[in-house]
């Protein structure tokens, strides 16, 4: 399997993204949109939504900053989405965090059926379980997936993926993408990531854009994903010069997904079947 | 005719613009509105816009991510505007995609009339005849002014000027500028530009300062814009490094937006009159 | 008294800070959060802020794009964060250029007693006063803090530190940080930190930060965030290579705040107790 494969199919089909996602991190999540190949809209009005998201290929719901009235656009959207077929993807930002978050992203999960959810494991395990430690859009240390969790925290993946019939996608120091019945595990990616707003926001929205330009194989689009993002952040970290810091990496980063070529994908994924 | 005389009006005179604008570009509409030398303010609630316009000598209304509470600001904005005379701009992002929006631009600009419209020609289209092949934000490639339309398109922007008392300006690889009678091309600008988002939201928020700087002549004002955006684009181009991509190529309009100089700008700017 | 000590404590803490603020600088508002060593969570829907409130140890609230949603979460918000103690910062945008925002900010400090209040000379004359001359969200040339007014702008920021209970941060080209018996004048900072959007709005958020991690010591907590910020500015300048314009002096002032060390803070920052 060629990572690259995945890439190529955003970039062969600009795949049409409607976002309802947070005002923090949005000018990002369009750009790195933009940057893998595919394109972006955005919208939250309950009155646009449907006919937004009827253009579109794919659905990308973010709870971050969510609001009454961006809640209802939600369900409308989704509704409409899954009318049509449409990929779905749901980042749960701060569940766990608030009553709100935690219940919208659980109604939007037991009403309808994501192709994918993102989120860290605190996110996740808070839509799974309930009890959870997140502490606000930061995963929880206690959480965290480890080399001596590894296996317990796949096993935990692929039954909620089983649960809910989504690629979940648990993205922190090692991310786990998994369905039902196969989880990855991947090593892309660098600590200096967490120092910056919207990573997650921002994979989420690539993630979306692959997940309509491969329809057929989910998993392996929200893998190659994934290391498209922590590739990305690799190589934003190696150009860093002496003075760059938090924001010039932020751009680094977006700049390395524009660039990002299907050999030195391949050759930079670091992912392995668990 | 230099085109850098409408700049430097611009720069002093500081007009204040009001922006009604989506969530998604509204950064980067205010940093352009300030490197061109102008002073942004943004508010899009209903109790604040009639206050806040009044003290502006502009207001640029986008219509991208609009809602029920920003649709009701949109037109008690417009409404102060007009009575106080002030230059108005209107870029009708996603005309054509949707119902709501569609409606909502034409419902503007059959109450009020606009110094000037900016859009793709997709979006002018949608406003102009209804019928429309509009992509999302970006324009359909079937709609695209080119070398062989050039008359036809220059003739409809006309046309639609005199329709609406406005300025009609309609950029893509060629750009349109046209009022009743005459009508400029204009082939600065390179095609990276699209790449990023928000480009035209940005070209709308500066040409509104130009339009306030230059009262007397909209339709200059607006040509000087449009040229000092492409010019902008590729000065941008110009000075990318191995390893940047669209996230430095964006900040780099920016940069170019705030060093333009008028030498740089006269002689750089590609317009001719059809 | 080292300034780097008010630093050093919120990066040993990673304070994390509630802000709900305007839309078009909120993400740097959290990027520099995070650069600083803070933690930012963004809310304004009312039925999320108390239990996002509760989670966090500080709260910055900023009026610029306010509307009738946020204002009631302003409320609610700052209401539980009173009763657990939480660090308050109120940054009230464009007081003085409406009623809304100047009656919203009114109300807000008569019912709730701020740690730290920072804004513009010209909005915070509008708080203390009423009549005022704010121009949009920049503050008034006529107002500004000058070598030959110190002494009573320095009496007067005293006074309303005195009536409100709060630390009091007026920024320009000279800062005052003010409590009711003590006042500071900083001269870090340069001008073209007024050409770029949400230079006061990312100041505010990182002083919410920085009062969190140093609840003893507010005063100078506020004057550290102040020293920082303005330093962080002459280094960005410093930095600056031929065709960087504003964007990237933009980013500069981000990186320079995550690489900001003891040492050098504690040798650039330009304070004196008047």
């Amino acid at each position: 399997m060629n990572i690259s494969t995945f890439l190529d199919n955003v970039r062969g089909t600009t795949p049409l993204v409607h976002n309802i996602t947070n005002y923090v991190t949005v000018h990002d999540v369009a750009n790195i949109l933009i940057a893998c190949g595919g394109s972006p809209i955005m919208t939250d009005e309950p009155d646009d939504v449907e006919d937004i998201t009827s253009i579109c290929g794919g659905l990308n719901i973010n709870i971050g900053t969510l609001n009454k009235r961006s809640i209802e656009a939600m369900f409308l959207a989704a509704r409409k989405a899954s009318e049509l077929g449409h990929a779905m993807l749901l980042d749960p930002v701060g569940a766990g965090a608030s009553r709100l978050r935690t219940e919208t992203a659980k109604k939007l999960i037991s009403e309808f059926r994501f192709t994918a959810i993102r989120g860290n494991i605190s996110e996740i395990l808070a839509l799974a379980a309930g009890g959870t430690s997140t502490r606000g859009v930061d995963a929880s240390v206690a959480d965290a997936v480890t080399d001596a969790n590894l296996l317990v925290k796949a096993a935990f993946a692929k039954s909620f993926a089983a649960e809910t019939g989504s690629v979940i996608a648990i993205t922190g120091a090692i991310d786990l993408v998994a369905d039902a019945t196969r989880c990855y595990a991947v090593r892309n990616g660098c600590p200096r990531m967490g120092a910056i707003t919207g990573s997650g926001c921002q994979l989420s929205g690539m993630m979306t854009a692959f997940l309509v330009a491969n329809r057929e194989h989910p998993l392996e689009a929200a893998l190659a994903a994934v290391c498209t993002m922590g590739l990305a952040g690799e190589i934003a970290e190696s150009r860093l010069q002496p003075g760059d810091g938090n924001s010039t990496y932020s751009d680094r980063i977006i700049d390395a997904v524009s660039l990002m070529d299907g050999t030195t994908l391949d050759k930079g994924a670091k992912y392995e079947l668990l």
